[in-house]
C-alpha cells in the first residue's frame, strides 16, 4: 500500500455531524414542481396534507426558500448513536483496477438497518412523537427504510405498523424479524386489512405486490386511524433535506484533505440517497461556485431517469397519494422482480428530476448481473458485501475508474455507498449459481406504463 | 443526553492500530500447559505441528516467553481496512438502565465477518501465503470464523475448504452464502468427504454435526491434501495472540480519557475474544501494575469454566488433534442445540483456562432466554443487533450495572461486543415468539462427558 496523507476512513469528530439540514431547492432557480392534489388538480395546502404527514414534516416538505434548516438537539443525539458515518478511500480498490483514479465511497451501512434510512426515520419518528401521535405507518421494500424507521420508533416508543411488499416479506423473512425485534407490526401487502388491498387483490389475485400498493394501503391506515400519520422513506422533499447529512459529512471530510472530487456517483431508486449525497455539491453547482459530474444509476429493469416521462404521475398504485411531477415510468408499471428492491419504484424525487430535466445531472442504467459481478468483486478486496442497490453505485464507479486507467486520468471518484446486503444473500447465491438473469423492458411494455398518467393541462 | 467529554463512539488513529501483538504468557507466572502428542503424552514438538499448523504460526503457539511479537506490515495493511474498531460509550443503555454505573464496549462487529474472527483470520492465512500453501482447511460453527477465513483467503488469494457443522449450514444458507462470494468451498459436516467424517456418520446417523466434529474433518483434510495446513479460530493461544489488538485497541481508548475499567466483561466459548480482550489487562494484573475484575461468561448449556474438569481433553471430537489441558466437559459432551452456535464447544483455550484457575479471573453462566431478553433490550437503546454470542456479556454487562443501581456505586464496565446477529434471525424470531427455552445439563449428564476424558497422568 502507498504510503499517504489521506487515511483508509476518514471519521469526523461527534462534534462535526451537522447541525443543519442542506435544502438544495432554496438554491434552485426552477423549483420542483409542487404537490397536485388529484381531484383539482391545484397545488395541495399545507392544511390538505396535514391528514396524512406530520405538521412539521409537511413545512419541511413545502419549503423551498431555507437552505439551512437546525436539526432539533434530539436528533442530533440519535445520530450519534451511529454517526459520522466513515468516508473511505477506497485504496483496496484502486490497486485491484490498477487504475490512477482516486476512489472514495461514503458508507451509510454501518447501523442496523443497514442503510442511510436512518436518517430520515429518525427524523420523521421525532416530529411524530413531538406531535402527540400514537404511531406512524409506512410501506417497505427491501426492507432497509422499515428496519430503520423500527429502530426510530423504538427509541421514542412510538408504534410502527409496516406494509412490507410481499414478495419480499417471504423473500426475506429475517428483515421482518428484525423489525420485530424493534417491536413493529409487519404485514405483507397487498392485505386484506385495507380496502386498497382488498381492490389490488381482486384485480390482480397472486400478485407479490409492489412499493406503489404498499405506499396505497400505509396510506389509508394513517389517514383512516387516530392518533397515526403516515410516513416515506424515499421520493419526498423532506426525506432528501434529512439525508442531505450524508453529502454535508462527505464533503465536510473531503474539505478537510482539500479533495475535490470530479464525479459524484449514486443508485436512485426514489432518491433518497443520491439526493442526499449530492445535496451540497449540487448546491455549489447551482451557486456558480464550483462544477462536478454527477451520475445518477438506476437498474436497466426500472429506467425511470434513462427512460421515463417528465410528468405529473401518482406516487402509488392505488392513486390514493396527491400527484408530484417527476420521471415516471406509470404508476402502473410493475418492475421485473429485480434483486434491487429499494430501486424497484416507478418514480423518481421530484427535486432529483427537475435537477435532471434542468441538466445539472446525468443518468445511466446498468442491468444486475454487471451490478452483482462488481459487487463481489468490491467485497472481495474492499471487506464490505455490499447491499445490490449500492452495487448499482459501485458498477459505475468501476467503469469510471477503468476509464481512468485507459486515458491516464487521476480523476476523483466519490460514490455513495448506501448499506449491506447480509439480507440479499438469496439474490448472491442465484449470482454466484450463475443462475441470475437480466431483464430490459421493452419500449411496448414502457408505453403501458405511460398509458396510464394522468391528463394533468400544462400550467 | 449528558453532556460530556467522552463522546460517544471513541475511534483511534490509523497510526493507532497496534503494531505488535501482546503475548500474556509471558507475564503468566504459571505457563498455560503445553499440547501433549495423544500418542506419547510428551509435549508436542514444533516438528510434530509442521504438518498440521503454519511454521510459524506453530513458532507462536509455543512462544511463551515474548511479550510483544510485530504484525508483519501486510497484517497491518489489512488491519487498516476494518480497524480501529470503536469504543463505545453505552450512554443509551446507562440512561435505559438508569444506573449510575459506566459502561463501555467494544465493537468488533463493523466488517463483514460480523465479528472478531477477522483479526486471527488474516494473521493466519498470511502466514500460510508466506510459507508458499495452496489453501488451508478449517471448521466453523455459527459461521463468523468460516466468514472471516474466505475473505483473508480471498485477500491472498489462498484457496479456503470450510466445513461447516451440518445443523448451521441448514440453518444459516445465507452464511454459507458469504462465504462462497468469497470463493470459499463449503461442505457440511460431518461429510463422507473423510475418513473420520463416514466413521462419525456410521455410529451416529442422522447427526446435526458439532465444532469438535467439524475440527477432526477440516484436520483430516489438512494433513492428507499436499500444499494445505489446518487453521483454527479459537482455543489456541496463537489466536489469543492475534486477538490482543482487541484489548490493546480498547486500552488506548480508554487510557486517552484516563478511564479505568473496575470490571471486564466479555462472552467464552473457545476463548478468543475474551482472551484478546483481557490480555493487556490481565497483564497491568500479572505484573502488579493494577487490579480488575474479570468474568468471563458461558452458556449455561455448555458450562466449560463453572461446571467443567480442569484436565488433559482432547480438542476435537475424532481425537485426531493433540491434547490440551483445559477446563473441559470431555470431547464427548454434545451441547443441547443453544443459539449460540460460537459458545457451542466442550472446551476453553488453555491460557484463560490456567489464568481462571489461578483465581485471575471469574466465570458465570447465563441462561438463553435472559440472554435473548438483555439482546433485545440492547438493540433497542444502543442500535445494534447483538449475535446471540455477544449478548452473553451484555447480560452480565447489563447486570452488574443494576447492581451498581442499588448500591449507588459509579462502576466503570467495560464488555466485549464481539459481533452481530444479522444471520441469526431464525434465533430471534423464536424469542419474540416465546418458543424459546433454556436447558441446564444434569450432573450424570456431564458426567458421561468426565467419563470420556483420557487418562493423562499427572507430571
Amino acid at each position: 500500500m502507498e504510503n499517504t496523507k489521506i487515511p483508509y476512513k476518514i471519521y469526523l469528530d461527534e462534534s462535526e455531524i451537522p447541525t443543519q439540514w442542506y435544502n438544495v431547492r432554496a438554491d434552485m432557480k426552477n423549483k420542483p414542481a409542487p404537490l397536485l392534489n388529484p381531484a383539482t388538480l391545484k397545488p395541495m395546502t399545507a392544511e390538505e396534507l396535514y391528514p396524512v404527514f406530520c405538521k412539521e414534516l409537511v413545512a419541511q416538505e413545502l419549503n423551498d426558500t431555507d437552505a439551512y434548516i437546525d436539526i432539533p438537539q434530539e436528533i442530533q443525539d440519535f445520530y450519534k448513536m451511529y454517526r459520522p458515518s466513515p468516508l473511505i478511500r477506497a485504496y483496496f480498490l484502486e490497486k485491484a483496477l490498477g487504475t490512477p483514479a482516486k476512489i472514495y465511497y461514503k458508507f451509510e451501512g454501518n447501523n442496523t438497518s443497514g442503510s442511510h434510512k436512518l436518517n430520515s426515520a429518525i427524523a420523521q419518528a421525532y416530529y411524530a412523537k413531538k406531535q402527540g401521535l400514537k404511531g406512524v405507518t409506512t410501506e417497505t421494500g427491501a426492507g432497509q427504510w422499515g428496519t430503520a424507521l423500527s429502530m426510530a420508533c423504538s427509541y421514542f416508543g412510538l408504534d410502527c405498523k409496516v406494509y412490507m411488499v410481499k414478495v419480499s416479506y417471504e423473500q426475506k423473512p429475517f428483515r421482518r424479524e428484525v423489525m420485530r425485534t424493534y417491536g413493529a407490526s409487519v404485514t405483507p401487502s397487498p392485505s386484506t386489512d385495507t380496502a386498497v388491498g382488498r381492490k389490488i387483490l381482486k384485480e390482480h389475485p397472486g400478485t407479490t405486490g409492489s412499493l406503489g400498493c404498499a405506499i396505497s394501503e400505509a396510506v389509508e391506515v394513517a389517514t383512516s386511524t387516530e392518533g397515526y400519520r403516515y410516513v416515506l422513506g424515499s421520493v419526498l422533499n423532506q426525506v432528501l433535506l434529512h439525508q442531505s447529512v450524508i453529502g454535508l459529512e462527505a464533503k465536510k471530510a473531503l474539505d478537510k484533505y482539500n479533495v475535490k472530487p470530479d464525479i459524484i456517483i449514486g443508485c436512485a431508486g426514489g432518491g433518497s440517497n443520491l439526493g442526499g449525497l449530492i445535496s451540497p455539491f449540487v448546491g455549489e453547482k447551482l451557486r456558480g461556485e464550483a462544477d462536478y459530474r454527477i451520475i445518477a444509476v438506476e437498474p436497466a429493469s426500472c429506467p425511470s431517469l434513462t427512460r421515463g416521462k417528465f410528468a405529473y404521475d401518482f406516487c402509488d398504485t392505488g392513486k390514493v397519494c396527491p400527484l408530484s411531477k417527476m420521471y415516471t415510468l406509470g404508476s402502473g408499471f410493475i418492475p421485473s422482480a429485480n434483486h434491487a428492491g429499494g430501486l424497484r419504484y416507478h418514480g423518481m424525487s421530484s427535486t432529483l428530476s427537475q435537477l435532471y430535466h434542468d441538466g445539472l445531472m446525468e443518468a445511466t442504467s446498468v442491468e444486475q448481473t454487471s451490478v452483482f459481478a462488481a459487487a463481489e468483486q468490491f467485497a472481495r478486496v474492499e471487506g464490505i458485501l455490499p447491499a445490490p442497490e449500492s452495487s448499482h453505485a459501485i458498477r459505475v464507479a468501476i467503469n469510471e475508474a477503468l476509464k481512468c486507467k485507459e486515458t491516464g486520468e487521476e480523476k476523483t471518484i466519490l460514490f455513495g455507498l448506501t448499506g449491506t446486503g447480509y439480507f440479499d444473500m438469496l439474490a448472491y447465491e442465484k449470482f454466484n449459481d450463475g443462475l441470475m438473469s437480466d431483464y430490459i423492458p421493452t419500449d411496448e411494455e414502457l408505453q403501458k406504463g405511460f398509458d396510464g398518467l394522468p391528463n394533468v393541462p400544462e400550467n
